[in-house]
């Protein structure tokens, strides 16, 4: 469920439209004002803000914010005031850009999206950058990287909730083959992961759990620094438990040193209007402290109060 | 442009449905009458058909015409009374369950549809066997043709006509390159095939030609017999050059000791309604003969009947 707060009255599109361009006019930029308007309205309420906004000034409003903002609050911001879509199309395209150090946030879109969003996000790249989503990854991660990341980008899963039992045994099976030999790159290994629904992969990790002891991701521990496993486990959290996925990309991002304020940024925007409040309660559980004191302890000014404007009230 | 001649009155459809029940009833099954409604009604045209014979006789009209109809006769009139995309998944699913001999037709499939109509006929895929296209095809695909046609299946090439020549002619030396050192199924190799647009890949295949002296599909038949290079040389082609492609799978069928029927059947069912007009030029430019005049020549009876129908007149 999400944690934004739409207010009960919401003002007339015109009206927040203009006090949008208010807050840019003069000496300083109201942040609050910004905050006020934006952090409580919906995607199709946003939708609808960039549009009059745009035929009223003739400016696109995205690059009036990016004109008046900076740093941190600039970026998220600009990623929540994005259609949903939009914003995966830039994001994995960014991460296209950053290279190998970004490549979990290919994993990240291509598997805690449902198929058809997954489809409309790329769809939605090849308007804004006249490319395919799949070229630019395909070319740009390699080795075991792109072996995994480009058939999960491509990936259209099917999205019933049948599930053929024999066939999430035997895959256990050479899933489970594979760890023993340490083939992580096995052909068979990544088709598993990257082809079946969802609903098939929980099947066939409910059955390795039982089959050989613990979970999946524990065997997949053999070496905690080796990247590409590292990947791997991302791969099949975001798959199975996207909020524990979730939740552990804002706990690492929070008690980094220095904090990741990108990853912090990104989940809190993608996340605010599906599953935050699920989130939350993971981070709750997992970390003795709510996600709102985190923020508030690790974060500050703007940046600070547009996080706690999206992640809702604490006792949400 | 289709070779399917629909008559300027098209009776109404519950006519049509009347005279198609009739056509099943009594001793004898009347082809004749399920030709003339059937191969003369565009997809809209028998989409209608379809669902008013269901609504009116509480039967699909595809189990109805499995019933009466046999052989080479029975696959056309099925596979041309599918929708488009209906068909695809059908083909694909058909492909896939009859393992490497029918690699082509999936091949097939993935290059000479429009992205947008690929990506259909996988979600078709899913409505009808509840499981994705890709899955299969990685499961069922084995070596280096997995390695092409898994991608090739899952793409969604960007469509537009812009051109990037600097790309062009790097990924030109890097084809020309790989064929060089025999890298057949090289990594780069099989990722500028399976994921650049259309557009680019003409591009840097016309580059090819001017730098390297001969067309590609040349310097892939250092092995004429290879299966692998042959089905690399119909992925370029059909990328490229569709209406050569499909010219010269009808002459490869039709001049086949026996006649391939299967892949007859195939290309006039999938193509009458879009580039048959074309091909069938094609057809004549390289044959000497129409291919009116070859199927006359090759088949009989309702099949032969049917398959005329649907390439239309001689003179079109």
């Amino acid at each position: 469920m999400s944690t934004v707060i739409v207010p009960a009255e919401v003002p007339p599109v015109s009206d927040d439209v203009e006090q949008l361009r208010k807050a840019f006019e003069g000496w300083g930029t109201n942040e609050g004002l910004i905050i006020e308007i934006l952090a409580h309205r919906n995607a199709e309420q946003r939708r609808c803000i960039r549009q009059t906004y745009a035929q009223t000034y003739n400016e696109d409003l995205l690059k009036a914010l990016d004109k008046e903002l900076t740093r941190d609050f600039e970026k998220i911001v600009l990623l929540w005031t994005y259609d949903p879509l939009e914003r995966d199309a830039y994001l994995a395209n960014e991460a296209v850009k950053t290279g190998a150090k970004s490549n979990h946030v290919l994993v990240e879109i291509a598997c805690t999206r449902s198929s058809h969003d997954l489809l409309l996000a790329r769809k939605e790249y090849h308007t804004r950058y006249q490319k395919s989503l799949e070229e630019d990854v395909a070319q740009y991660t390699t080795g075991d990287f792109r072996k995994l990341i480009w058939p999960l980008v491509t990936s259209y899963r099917y999205e019933g909730e049948e599930v053929n039992m024999t066939l999430a045994k035997s895959e256990a099976k050479l899933l489970h083959d594979k760890i023993t030999e340490k083939c992580y790159n096995d052909d068979d290994f990544i088709r598993v992961l990257t082809t079946r629904s969802k609903a098939q992969i929980n099947a066939t990790l409910n059955h390795y759990k039982d089959e050989f002891g613990q979970e999946i991701n524990k065997d997949l521990k053999a070496d905690p620094n080796d990247e590409f496993l590292k990947i791997l486990r991302a791969t099949i959290k975001a798959l199975t438990y996207p909020e524990k996925y979730f939740e552990k990309a804002l706990r690492l991002a929070i008690n980094k040193q220095g904090t990741d304020e990108d990853a912090l940024t990104r989940v809190v925007a993608t996340r605010a209007e599906f599953d935050m409040k699920t989130i939350k309660e993971e981070y709750k559980k997992r970390s003795s402290v709510s996600l709102n004191e985190a923020i508030a302890k690790d974060t500050r000014g703007d940046y600070e109060d547009m996080l706690l404007a999206l992640a809702g009230s604490d006792d949400a």
